[in-house]
């Protein structure tokens, strides 16, 4: 295998068989193949793209780079997780998972940090005061084997090799290619060994993926890569053109979502969305079920407090200390500077003041400040009154906070009330 | 400077500022820019390509990245060299570099090795016993400046940033690119200190660029690159559907261009565009004279002896012992199959041939068998008639030429006579 010969081939825009492609990677991991020649197949694969099989083979290459997970099948016969692209305040994971293990089914779920403008599941759970993302591979495997649901950060052993080609990605302006991404995602996902996975995929302002569709290629990409690696497998497009939920911020996520977790309605958006993902994950366990069906008893597992017991155990498995949830003590409203009605959020702006209020990290050292964050009173098409308070800012000091106002003025639109498209959160399902 | 924030923008498609091209690759030089980075940029401009301007800063970089060379003045006022993107047969620089500076003009030429299918002039020169490539920068200078010619090989000095930008397109399928063929020819052209530049810029079956447009595309690219950095400047498109004149092959090929200096015409073609590049550079030297008046002062020093006097002027102060230039002892005719009309010549097939005969080299450890050589008896458009020689394979092993007889007659096509387009060797002018 010639190197520079496969790099040729991608680049004139062939298609690589299997054979070439399981070459140049695993030529890759033993230095056959150097970090110069794949940046350059890397580029050229921006441009050409990747086939269907091009994708599953790389995929398969990257996920059986490292350890893969096999449960222990004798309490739970089924496993399932939900993979989110990211985007402002999307913060299902932590409400769905306790669901659906409640509901009897294995939920493995393996989850990052901040990442750009967005936040991360990871940076929210450790607000909890104690609570331990580090668990090695065998600890969590037994949790999702004994109680139904572990969540935990990325770790080295599974798929380094995506590890190691994101890392050449993102100083080589490679990062933003479909394929790629996919099987980003994907070999992380598989070699984590659920059987089912639910994505979501979201499109908009505060996404990743502004198009939407971009994101509707990429939900195909994943949905047909992972039915190829034998998985049942289900996309949801949605909405990230305004934060998701009333809260956005480490601590006052979780405020939001234990009280959901409680039976609160009040955050209808997070709710929606937590309780779609978590019947979509249902029904890949249950085909012969309607998705109504799987809707109830998610609902249920809300209403009963079974959910809500399984986020009590998760924590306590994991040393979170729940009731001393840190919550912030300063706020600053930001009101409607005239009347009429919200028409946009810019919410990968509001995003980036956030990452600034200490929600995420802009680099590696930064530290979270786990109280920081946004209290949304008002969403896409509320109307307001001048004066009426648009959006809190949440801190620990209010000199901070007050900095932040203008900027955060900038990304709110108010205009004469008009007849604002209605908000549609889900919107398609791809399978 | 953020290497990948570059590398994006290129990606992207856009132009980079003269100071954004000078940051990335002076970063290179210095080490903040990697080789994975400078990969998937050079592949990034295989797609967007690079424009004039951001082609001559790249230029100059390259050029100013080792010594350049400056002549004293006093003997000679105008200094001008002739570049060939090489093909089959191209041997015009050792007939065309003797009358130039036999006219009083200084040409200081440095060659490059026998590349692919093609050859190369130093490879030529080094079949004269004795013919020493390798001096030193300063006693090359000194003697073009002293003599008016030198002949030397490419030299770590001049353009060391070509050197590893060639090394690494070479293993990442990122050669093939014009503008930064472009770069590559002129920054070390550049380096030597020339005034006026001649690009024999060929295309068709023998040469790098089969296409014309490519052709035509990298002649005007060059033409405005040099432009640009002060040059006096012409190319001419000149067709390689098949060899140059009438030997190819190292000694061979010596000895046609000795014939030439000697005032022999029965090579015509050789002949021609060796006098019209040697015309077209003394119009360099003086705009003043009209095309007519130059080509008749070249053709004057083939025929006064002016240009061999040169010639051998310079093997002399090279060591080059021209009366020792070994010729091959064994030949093989291939003779036509058939009567009818020479129609075609894969000239690339006729140069790997030649490799595998000892003309070039598969990789830089092959040795280089210098008398072994095709004598062409009939080009295209000529008539043959059954059984007449149309090439005479010359080397030391007739057992070996022997091997090669049935792949050379398939590279050429004899068909019934017909009306083949007449060959128009120089195709266009550029300047």
């Amino acid at each position: 295998m010639l190197p520079a010969t496969l790099i040729k081939k991608k680049r004139n825009g062939g298609q690589l068989h299997r054979e070439e492609i399981e070459a140049f990677f695993t030529g890759y991991l033993k230095g056959q193949v150097t970090d110069y020649q794949m940046s350059a197949f890397l580029m050229a694969v921006f441009f050409q793209g990747l086939s269907e099989e091009e994708t599953l083979a790389l995929t398969q290459i990257m996920w059986q780079s490292g350890k893969t997970l096999e449960f222990r099948r004798d309490r739970f016969s089924f496993f399932v997780d939900k993979h989110s692209t990211g985007g402002g305040g999307d913060k299902t994971s932590l409400i769905l998972a306790p669901i659906v293990a409640s509901l009897g089914y294995g939920v493995p779920m393996i989850s990052g940090r901040a990442l750009g403008h967005t936040g991360g599941t990871l940076d929210k759970l450790e607000s909890i005061p104690g609570f331990r993302t580090r668990l090695s591979l065998e600890e969590f495997k037994a949790q999702v084997e004994n109680l139904g649901c572990a969540l935990i950060g990325q770790t080295e052993e599974l798929a380094p090799l995506d590890r190691r080609l994101y890392a050449l990605r993102d100083v080589t302006a490679t990062v933003e290619s479909i394929p790629l991404i996919c099987a980003s995602i994907l070999s992380k996902k598989l070699a984590e060994g659920a059987d089912g996975l639910v994505f979501d995929v979201k499109w908009g302002s505060g996404a990743f993926m502004k198009e939407y569709d971009q994101a509707k290629q990429l939900a195909q990409g994943l949905v047909g890569i992972a039915k190829g690696a034998g998985k049942r497998v289900r996309a949801l497009l949605t909405d990230m053109n305004q934060p998701l939920g009333t809260f956005a911020g480490n601590s006052l996520e979780i405020k939001e979502c234990v009280e959901i977790l409680q039976g609160s309605r009040q955050y209808t958006d997070t709710r929606k969305l937590s309780l779609h993902l978590a019947a979509h994950m249902i029904q890949l366990a249950e085909p012969q079920l309607d998705f109504e069906e799987c809707l109830r008893r998610c609902e249920a597992s809300l209403e009963n407090g079974k959910a809500m017991e399984m986020f009590e155990k998760v924590c306590l498995a994991q040393g979170g200390r729940l009731e001393a949830l840190p919550l912030p003590k300063q706020s600053l409203p930001l009101l409607a500077p005239h009347s009429g009605q919200i028409v946009a959020m810019d919410t990968e702006a509001i995003g980036w003041i956030g990452v600034s209020l200490g929600m995420g990290r802009k680099t590696l050292e930064d530290k979270i400040q786990p109280t920081a964050g946004f209290e949304f009173h008002k969403k896409v098409g509320d109307l307001v009154e001048k004066g009426e308070p648009i959006v809190t800012l949440w801190g620990e000091d209010s000199f901070e906070l007050e900095q932040y106002l203008k900027a955060l003025q900038q990304t709110i639109s108010v205009e004469e009330a008009s007849s604002v498209t209605t908000y549609q959160l889900i919107t398609q399902i791809i399978d």
